[in-house]
């Protein structure tokens, strides 16, 4: 380890100290110190949950050579603050969603998620196999830090309204709680976007501030309480197709990490990803039985010209995007258009003719 | 590292000897070194690449600690004789897939595919949230074995015809390639299965011994030639809605590994199934685009009634599943058909409803 280059966390010198926590046999002649700084109160199911197996499983991966230490939203700084605190050195890294950073550039959202564009399983494809890791490390490095993406929260729903959907007019002036690209497309159908955190969503509901929108899925979203108020359920969401969860790291101190400290690093990343991704699923599918047996609520597909229509408002969302200033955002931007254009082309013959299939009517099992 | 325990794998005892090689600032104390055996030959693209990344990465995230080496098919053992030199000491850990190990027990096969069962996202959510890896300990410990599933080669296709398909009827005494339980579905609708490799499918084909089959996807079947046989490609491919790589390991030799190094071990594979399931999906993508427009393959989709005559085929092959003479086959089947459940509902909500969505005539980008 360079130490001169190790300026951004604070290190442990000597095994002495260190010996007794660290499994044997690995007896390392550093011990390195880091806060993780997250958008997510202590232990939040979903991403709380998420962010302090990542503290876990970096500390593991390492050997105990890099110990992870988690700092819920507010603690050392507010939630929507870790960017900027990982950025300016007052932690190591962060534990948030690219979709909270469209202040530091509008490309940063498509790391997150794109109107009409990839699932789960596409986003991390895009990143490792289409170019996409690429480009969202040289956008991150413009800001002194690394990204990775480490679960993903997949398909929003399209969200919980108090009546029916029975065309693209009934968005409009409609009061709709959303974010990130999404916002823009459902702007261009009329609809007055408001942006809050979930919890605030559900007094809004109530009070009559807001007459629909979306938050996450069923599992995080039967706890807020929202059909109580707003018993139509709608799916699909293709204002965000998928929602990845990322870990930013201080550039300065990764770059400082050997080699297989880092990759240790990148690995507990993405051995996370699938893991965070599944546990929504599994738990969105036990979450809806419940809400539909129990609750009521009452599940409905949008129309399909209300689904054309809210298409060609994301094409003409992302034809912006294609003319936007910073020529490393009309990059990102083809090279998602490349990847999605492969998939979308491809997936209907694979997972997604799979999933279709099993709708049909036969006896099974 | 209790020596006791560790007689399957060889040791290096000393930091000087293997000093040079590890990454600074680890030193350790034993240095272990474990052969892994795989189906595949050297190199090969899809799951021979794979069997090397995890040898690797399992070397990269232990420190250096535990060093694979890979040793190709028919090297040590044969490709097919991977789980039972794994099972009786000859190597520490093997590449391979469960689809091979139905002579063992046909419960394994569940682990790698069902028939109108589990994509591969669905696959590893099953294992890691919905019981799955728990009774693929208990079946592989009968073999002194501990699995972990390592990537996906996703959806294999319907296979490749010389004629379209038209009703159930034309898979009558078809004599058809396939594997697993697959075979079994197949065999219900009439037609005679056959065994054989990939490679020797085109040959069989050629000559008339075999008149349709499917192996893998467009990636890795493009370079077999089938495509100059049987032009008609079809899809789904829903004998396997998954396929998935698997590395089992010496249960001794994992046992006696500290826990840091069981975790490396354990999130090399998992931090692979993400990246190999995607670079299949993004390589077939991109290998049905040429076989499209410079073979002439015609992209077919099974009619609606052939679908669910297989699908009612697939039925029987699952309900006789769960009337096996072996309880704990009985409680894979059991488990596995409760996550189908779920996930066959919620899905049509979440990515196959975003798939579907994505199909609708709208402007995009």
């Amino acid at each position: 380890m360079d130490r001169r280059r190790f300026l951004a966390a604070s290190t442990v010198a000597g095994a002495t100290a260190a010996a007794s926590t660290l499994p044997a046999p690995a007896i390392a002649q550093d011990r390195t110190e880091w806060t993780m700084v997250t958008s997510w109160p202590r232990n939040l199911p979903g991403p709380g949950i998420a962010a302090n197996k990542l503290a876990e499983r970096i500390t593991t991966l390492s050997g105990g050579r890099l110990t992870v230490t988690v700092s819920a939203a507010g603690e050392l700084v507010p939630g929507r603050g870790v960017f900027d605190a990982v950025a300016d050195g007052t932690a190591q890294l962060y534990h948030s969603v690219p979709a909270y950073w469209g202040s530091k550039s509008i490309g940063i959202l498509l790391f997150g998620s794109q109107p009409f564009g990839l699932v789960a399983e596409e986003q991390i494809g895009w990143l490792t196999h289409g170019g996409g890791q690429a480009l969202y490390d040289e956008m991150y490095a413009r800001f002194g830090l690394k990204g990775f993406l480490c679960g993903n929260s997949g398909p929003q729903w399209a969200g919980w309204f108090r009546n029916e959907i029975t065309s693209i007019d009934d968005y409009q002036g409609l009061r709709f709680r959303t974010t990130g690209l999404a916002s823009e497309m459902m702007a261009k159908v009329g609809a007055a976007v408001v942006a809050m955190g979930g919890a605030d969503m559900f007094q809004a509901l109530q009070s009559g501030a807001l007459d629909a929108g979306e938050f996450i899925g069923p599992w995080t979203d039967s706890a807020l309480g929202y059909y109580q108020i707003a018993p139509y359920y709608y799916w699909p969401g293709v204002g965000e197709p998928s929602s990845a969860e990322e870990c930013g790291i201080s550039k300065e101190a990764y770059d400082a990490l050997p080699e297989d400290l880092q990759q240790a690093v990148a690995h507990a990343c993405q051995s996370l990803y699938d893991e965070v991704t599944t546990e929504y699923n599994t738990n969105h599918a036990i979450a809806l039985q419940q809400l539909v047996s129990e609750h009521d609520v009452q599940v409905r597909r949008l129309p399909d010209d209300v689904i054309v229509a809210l298409g060609n408002a994301a094409g003409e969302v992302i034809a912006e995007l294609r003319e936007n200033e910073d020529e490393l955002v009309r990059r990102i931007v083809e090279s998602f258009l490349a990847y999605r254009a492969s998939m979308v082309e491809y997936m209907q013959y694979a997972s997604g003719g799979i999933m279709n299939a099993r709708q049909l009517d036969f006896s099974y099992g």
